[in-house]
């Protein structure tokens, strides 16, 4: 597959959004073992038909052939070209409390396309400590070393009430990418992407299945 | 609408898995003191088509009207019912490591379903310690606390290699929700429902939109 299909213009979001689970469960498969695998599989894996998924697949080329399916390495590689994760993104974290320590410890990063490189604090009490490997920096180094390394994606694990605040300095600087932690909505520009990690979405999906009589 | 509505079995997972997002936009726009909206307005905030908004939604009822739109107020009192988030859901966190007390202090849950209400360790270190209000316990008080609770959810804040063992334990004492954060697939029985919180995941439908060659 070219690099101009993977910059066609006409894919959905929400297909974008998908393809990573697809590479989750067919690196947890090849993990396994397995070398093939077929859109009902992936579907039955995943909770979704296998016509969605086929669908979505189609958006970027043919993958897998009638009969036997899906070569699991090859659609790994190609879904890896198609996210750009042929590279290591380094990302910054922002906030060295708890959940900027369980970050910088969290070890499914590796092999998945992301290193965190640098964790920021505006307590310096907090500077200088080793956080998984790397050393805290104070908050006002905060824009000289993002335009230097030319960073563009950050983790934004800092208190609500400062979320926006060092959300307008990261997009100043250059960040083209946030995921933020904080329970609140972020105002960027629109060239800038904001992903919210909310365990509470999650939560909310389950309970739906639950018995609310036995609770 | 009827409570024999919300037990319709023909709803695809994934609609109910929009549901949170559209709750959570809604409660936003409520707060921004908006009384209406439309399908386009949500499509927008969403990145979706409203097309897709009203499909979902028309699974549950007829809540907007052409030209007038959706009553936010009335619409959040419904999928907050769809959800089961009129009543607030006890949940128990496994780990009270880094991740453990940025669950335990995160104010997201506020007012949308769900309460922290015990925290469990194996490091009896921990035990005793007070964690955004809650003391930690030790594991070995894990089955008797939610037998005798009847807690459904759990919170899975353990290191890798742990996790699989205590969802066992978790899935034989009751529970019935498992949100995941360690970077592994768990095995479960089929009635027992499994989130992952993985922040790769987010990071890599970000990066199909960013310039791999700026990093």
């Amino acid at each position: 597959m070219s690099n101009s299909l993977v910059a066609m213009p006409a894919i959905p979001d929400i297909v974008i959004g998908r393809l990573p689970l697809y590479l989750r469960a067919l690196i947890y498969m090849k993990n396994q073992g397995q070398l093939t695998t077929s859109s009902n599989e992936l579907g039955r894996r995943l909770g979704m038909s296998s016509a969605q998924i086929r669908k979505d697949l189609s958006h970027f080329g043919e993958f897998g052939k009638q009969g036997t399916g899906y070569h699991i390495n090859y659609l790994v590689d190609q879904l890896r070209q198609i996210l750009k994760l042929d590279q290591e993104w380094r990302v910054a974290v922002i906030g060295a409390g708890f959940l900027g320590h369980a970050l910088a410890n969290y070890n499914g990063f590796i092999h998945r396309g992301f290193h965190i490189s640098w964790i920021f604090d505006s307590d310096i009490t907090k500077v200088g400590e080793d956080m998984g490997g790397v050393v805290v920096q104070p908050m006002d180094e905060l824009e000289e070393t993002i335009a230097r390394e030319g960073t563009q994606i950050a983790l934004l694990a800092v208190p609500a009430e400062r979320a926006q605040a060092v959300t307008d300095r990261l997009v100043k600087t250059g960040v083209q990418a946030i995921l933020n932690y904080a329970p609140i909505n972020l105002t960027v520009p629109p060239d800038v992407q904001v992903g919210y990690s909310d365990p509470v979405v999650q939560l909310q999906h389950m309970t739906y299945y639950l018995d609310a009589s036995r609770s």
